[in-house]
């Protein structure tokens, strides 16, 4: 029995419903978990994001759907990855890549289409069908042809640099910089111009009620947090944007 | 060991989880999938297009729950179906009713209301036990009394109309007009006095930015679209209106 | 195979998909449903309610792992607790109180946190292990020492009074005072001033369109509705309010 784990951008709507129909029409006993589906429409980073940093909390040979596609139905690859642990399908847009490479990479496809897909619903005709032969137990090598992974998306992250990776549902402002050393001030600029100087605390109930502060987030990483509240609805830093750790050493 | 899939108008509130504990009591080796929970709050005919569009993906026997149900507790018949390869149970509404005339409708019975039934919450107290009974192998008549649908649903299609039948996750507006025959411009005009000359692309990745177009939708219907974008916040077209393709053959 | 029912306020973010995933990688073949992850974020006691009158729904034995923890790497107990038919996980801020009380406790230990546990996500750390050891078979008393519970969450209920518990995903006003005897109109005040006389409806169907009325929620308490509509938007009450009965016999 397979588990398939699943992220996605199409929010809790029937799209995703409908891609489990198909894997358990041909699989019937592959297990799917929702990994998440609430990935802002589109945003491709932000979902590779969340792959990279959640895939290692599932077992060993766990199959990894992940359909964030707004090149859906283009030439675009359409990609099926086995690495040392896991297997991960989804478009070749960079989506996969980050976790795909961490694992180590051992095999990659490029899916057939069979004649009739939808060329705008391809997670239903094209993914999910190969999710259900890999949960079947059908090798890598009979879903499609070898091929090699074009889009090698990677996060920025240079000297004190690095990016705003996602805003998650709470509000909080994660970056891919490295944690903090300790308890202090630290000054952050981001490339559009925003200078903080900002506490850390190590946790969120420590930190006093609406004022920014700085904390290790769940996937070890620097994130702007305010306390029971929204950091980014104060903050105008979209994933994506350049942050850089000015000074690093705790200020009295 | 059946498959349920379930629709709601729930929203992810604890309402779905109860359902699925009553489910889960009855009849503990049950699969439940959600089809989804983010049907309008009411909107029946958005729900049974939904239900129209997806139950054919799912496996030969699975029992669709569905509800969306204002007037649930009311003289609607609570109602359970069997068609020739699936299952479905809710209210008659005309929330069943698409989907279950495609498949084949072969026998129909209303519920029993046990005494002490929450009226406000038919589908924990009503439909949830009656799936329970059929994922457990008991046959459809012993869940009530044979009855005939009342509410015979249909969606507009006559000659060049038809209706937007949903506005989906991505901000589609979702017609159930069939596809058009390639590439070229077609003009539409709503029923509230709309009149639009789009562009048709068969993929989103082809389409120019910031412009809305036409393209073939998943379920194999017209839709008008936004790359990257929702094209529901440009156009006042909500579920219902009636649209027609004026200009059938493409203009140069 | 034991049934896990998962309640938070993470919405429908990667947190639910990573406390899945760790469940699954320990205890492969536990069932994982989701009660609700629409929990207001940091609402304990919205959780709450919606833990106190759901649990009773899910069949004997069911682990359910609630979380809702402003305090989250706080000194606030991580706690497991067992009841006369289920299990309890989760932090010791109210959350679990009035469900397990309710079912009556019968043990309780503070778990073990291991080095290296974020103190940010503790839902992965802490709770998700102890969950995945229980569905195991693991005993309680393996998981933590000993303990009491230290906050110990009641809803207001004196005399005519009661609380808004919750708004629901359809804009009820949900509250803790028992059901009305029957048809006829009521006096409702708020403490924070608002008064109200609404007429009593026993299902949304009966009830006049645009017009709030009384009726007996899913829970079994009294509700203020809207047919069709959101009561929540035209009402100041959040959940918390003290609301008191006025006049409890029906008026003409």
């Amino acid at each position: 029995m397979r588990l398939v784990a699943f992220l996605s951008d199409f929010g809790f709507s029937v799209y995703v419903g409908v891609v489990k129909g198909v894997i358990l029409s041909l699989c019937p006993s592959t297990r799917i978990v929702d990994l998440t589906h609430a990935v802002t429409p589109f945003a491709v980073r932000e979902g590779a994001w969340y792959l990279l940093t959640s895939y290692s909390y599932f077992p060993e040979g766990t199959i990894f759907l992940a359909v964030v596609d707004p090149g859906v139905g283009g030439p675009r690859q359409p990609l099926a990855i086995r690495t040392q642990r896991y297997y991960f399908v989804g478009p070749d847009n960079g989506l996969l890549f980050p976790a795909a490479e961490e694992d180590g990479i051992e095999e990659v496809v490029a899916l057939w289409r069979h004649r009739g897909a939808s060329r705008t619903f391809e997670a239903r005709d094209v993914f999910a069908p190969a999710v259900a032969r890999l949960a079947k137990g059908e090798p890598l090598a009979s879903l499609g042809h070898p091929t090699t992974i074009e889009v090698r998306l990677r996060f920025h992250r240079q000297g004190r640099e690095g990016e705003v990776v996602v805003i998650d549902s709470f509000g909080n402002v994660i970056t891919n910089l490295p944690p903090l050393p300790g308890a202090g001030y630290y000054q952050l600029r981001s490339a559009t111009g925003i200078e903080m100087t900002l506490p850390f605390y190590p946790t969120y109930a420590e930190a006093p009620r609406e004022k920014l502060f700085l904390t290790t987030g769940s996937a070890g990483t620097l994130e702007i947090a305010l306390r029971e509240g929204r950091a980014a609805d104060l903050l105008p830093l979209p994933p994506g944007t350049i942050v850089e750790l000015v000074a690093t050493n705790p200020l009295p």
